[in-house]
């Protein structure tokens, strides 16, 4: 490829809505174009690197037995009105009505799409388990697209859905994916990545994990223990309870003025935080009526993560005027109020000597016993993890982390086919609804996760599996004949054996390596009069900076053993 | 891939949705799964067909200098309004609200989106030629989705974009892609195809051309000089005019009572339609005040398409109550009505002698000369060509057969860039709007059209460049130990060297042969104890039927050179 006919400038300035590292290379280096807030064209360059991503992803799933398949983008609303789905996915999913008036979505994720495929044709236990997957593209409706590549409205997926006749064949195949996706974003190139615990969401199900990129601009928290093999995503997250023992006395009405705040009351009761219970109120999302107060201890915030999952609906931080709740004095005892759900985090479980609001202007109580003073309490975790918390497994103090989603496995059991009535026969001759898991991995997202870890204060520095081109060859003095002439000569033998980049562009050194470091291609060839003079060419590795002069007789040598060497790396 | 553990089941029955053959064979050999009217999912022998066919549209594409990029599915409103056919396009564009209430669609093709991806980053004349092209979802709300994946609402499409200085660089790199085409098509398997002239419709421009696959099942009529190298698609085809020459005689009324088609006209007054002036009445689609009169000579036809282009809008046809005008009776004659816009077709100029409608009820008049009659005529061609009529170019008779359209491509102009404001910089200094051409090719309609023209009464038969598998390889009598033991054997390492689909079932003879005949695998190889015991096997070539036995030492050597041959030919 000739730069000179190459689609996409490089521009030396920052582009102004790129806030995030990655999305500003991209940008300046000609790789996207945005069309829209959260939809982007891309160009060559980056549309090479998806292709190769795609290979990459395609070879891992295939040699796990995954078939490809292509479900449609748009389907009728029919088929998401069996898993339930239809209504319980927001705005997030984009639905129109055809030419006939009919529903129809833009498909999110395709496990209905998956059912549809393979009932009445997958009959018999026997033919499983199997898994098939699709790359294509996907439409979601983000609120806030954000940071380029990262989150998007429109991305190209793979998605994957296994199939399977009990819970330990599943657990062994999920194992398998587990470890091809490890393969894959090994192959691609990242480094600093783990799987986590995750919640499963909007698919369902119980286990589930995350890959993520460890980086300071991921939008997720990740738990960590630096000790053990503890790894979870805040969502999920647990650590081990530690509860001191306060002396067990007498509830006491006191009187706390205009004390509101958990420091403001602790400061005037002389207590900490840890002896006090908190009160954080929220209301279910499209219901108006009804209040959700969650009691936890006052050292703790609460995971509303965990909390939407057990109140089963969306909640959202609730305005209390008209409710009957006094703000900066909500307790949980004696508080009798209509369409009012509570939920008592574990931390309070089994606690004593406790401070809680007394549901009255100026007023708390001390020496609540919650064991005592409270009859058929259920203590559930909707707890979020503190940094140097304890792990709950090996007891040591827990890190957290920020990182990017990459990838998510999970395990979804039969929602989907007990849902859309999908039936496989045992060897007993019963019918059971077999288990499903799902497997996904944005593509864009993975271009642009490499290139924030893979990127210096020059631009952008692609590994070599996943690169537009493999060489860069940059020939400096165009104007002078003979560099031209043989530029020319060899950049017909080089694009015989390699994915060339040529700079065939008339204009200053200073521009074209400028450019190439921009660019991010792997290895840069220069030929300039002083080289020629030598029969030299210069090599330069973008990764690391070294610099090789190379005989122009041994430059396909060298370039290959290069190229191989960073390839053994990264497929090893 | 062993076929016990494929996604798909192969269907002894027509499928009843199923109205030609292709589709009928890729439902029933597990190919394809209907999700609503017009939309598939594609199980995976048809995505390996889809991605070897796009594969060797990407290299063909390369080959011509293509870069390939990504546009996005969804686009804004804003980006079409611009070229004006947010409004132009009708009902099969899909559009939407997303959730911030901005209109969004989905794009049916992308010359907006490519335009946009290239102003501002191509500013000199010295970098054009390019194209860029994408292989990306579409989605068209068609209104008669029919023949399975012939005529879809969801498809895979190639779509490129080229631009360029002047008419004569875009000629010339036109001509490329039409080469370009012609090898992709031979290349896929493809055999009865041929490239004509076509109307740019929608597309806007001037010259255009199909690539049309010759078959019966086909929607579009092609007329065809079987002497000369003229071909047409019917909407732009035009023949060598033939005018006899009437008596010029007084213009005179005639009663003609309930006389009213041109056959009951000419049996009274004793001509034939030849000289006769039939009228035909149109409406103008979103514009009920109007009305198109198209007079045409009565042996002739009025093309549609043609009229269409002229009145520059849709047209349909019209309702007369409420005209005024007295149907059966309509002359060009004291034609006096309001909001209508008459046509005269190229046949009636210089007639005389002719007989037309009086525009009263039970009259018509006789011995019209067009040119003494009437004033200010532009006769303009809005004709059907017929079977038989004469060849433009070379004067000899013509033939009409049907076709599916393969491809297309268009000479755009600057239709885009001028809406769009993308300039270039010329060397004299002058900003010019670049002009622009199109390519497009629909990867499930090439596999649908080889299915249609690559089967027999058995099934499917693959070329072997986009064959889902190469080899079907096929042990009888599984239930035969050493049968079983050389197959997984075999299997090793036959597919070491080839893509095989390995029928493993335990089931009869009878059912493996047919399955594998239904798929259209191009080699089928078979062992059995007999073959085994002469250290053979049968090696099937699905095409010809041929069969050859052959000693397992040499089965390797054999299928290679088979399958070599094959894709000699169609790569030749």
């Amino acid at each position: 490829m000739r730069i000179s006919k190459l689609v996409g400038e490089r521009l030396k300035d920052s582009a102004s809505t790129a806030n995030v590292k990655s999305h500003n290379y991209l940008l300046r280096a000609g790789y996207l174009k945005q069309v829209c807030n959260g939809i982007f064209s891309m160009l060559t360059p980056a549309q090479r690197i998806n292709l190769k991503i795609q290979n990459i992803i395609r070879e891992e799933m295939d040699a796990v037995g995954g078939q490809e398949v292509l479900f449609p983008v748009v389907m009728p609303r029919e088929l998401w009105e069996k898993s339930g789905r239809y209504f319980s996915i927001g705005q997030e999913m984009v639905r129109f009505k055809d030419r006939n008036d009919h529903d129809m979505l833009l498909g999110m994720t395709h496990e209905e799409a998956a059912v549809h495929l393979c009932q009445n044709t997958i009959k018999s236990y026997d033919q499983l388990p199997f898994m098939i997957y699709q790359i294509q593209t996907k439409f979601r409706d983000e609120a806030r697209p954000r940071a380029g590549l990262i989150r998007v409205k429109e991305f190209t997926m793979k998605d994957a859905y296994s199939f399977h006749y009990d819970k330990e064949e599943l657990q062994e195949f999920y194992k398998k994916v587990y470890d091809s996706y490890n393969k894959i974003f090994k192959r691609i190139g990242m480094k600093n990545f783990i799987a986590v615990k995750s919640d499963s969401g909007m698919m369902g199900g119980d286990i589930a994990h995350e890959f993520m990129l460890l980086t300071d601009i991921g939008e997720d928290s990740i738990v960590i223990c630096p000790h053990c093999d503890y790894k979870a995503n805040m969502e999920v997250a647990i650590s081990k309870e530690i509860k001191p023992q306060f002396e067990n006395t007498e509830k006491k009405e006191v009187y706390t003025a205009n004390a509101k705040t958990i420091e403001e009351v602790c400061k005037l009761l002389n207590i900490s935080a840890i002896q006090t219970i908190k009160a954080v109120c929220y209301a279910i999302v499209g219901d108006d009526t009804n209040t959700v107060i969650a009691f936890i201890r006052g050292d703790k915030e609460v995971n509303e993560a965990k909390l939407k999952k057990i109140i089963g609906k969306d909640i959202a931080v609730k305005d209390l005027s008209d409710t009957g709740l006094v703000k900066g004095n909500i307790g949980c005892l004696n508080l009798n109020l209509p369409n009012t759900t509570v939920v008592f985090d574990k931390s309070l479980e089994d606690m004593q000597g406790m401070a809680t609001g007394a549901n009255k202007e100026g007023y708390h109580i001390k020496g609540v016993n919650l064991k005592r003073d409270l009859e058929n309490v259920e203590f559930v975790d909707i707890a979020k993890v503190k940094e140097g918390e304890l792990c709950p497994v090996c007891g040591k103090p827990l890190t957290i982390k920020r990182g990017i989603e990459i990838g998510n496995i999970f395990q979804l059991g039969t929602k989907y086919t007990k849902s859309m009535d999908m039936t496989i026969n045992m060897p007993d001759g019963t019918l059971i609804n077999p288990l499903m898991a799902c497997y996904g991995i944005g593509v864009g997202r993975a271009l642009a996760s490499v290139a924030e870890e893979s990127s210096d204060e020059k631009g952008l520095v692609w590994p070599m599996s996943i690169a537009p081109w493999q060489i860069y060859f940059c020939p400096l003095r165009m104007d002078d004949n003979s560099v031209k002439e043989k530029a020319e000569e060899l950049e017909k033998s080089l694009s015989n054996n390699f994915e060339l980049l040529y700079d065939d562009r008339n204009v200053s050194a200073g521009i074209k390596l400028t450019d190439s470091e921009l660019m991010g291609i792997p290895l840069r060839v220069v030929i300039s009069p002083r080289s020629l003079s030598n029969n030299e060419a210069e090599i330069t590795i973008r990764k690391s900076g070294e610099k090789i002069m190379c005989k122009l007789d041994n430059l396909n040598e060298l370039l290959k053993n290069l190229i191989n060497k960073e390839m053994e790396e990264l497929n090893g």
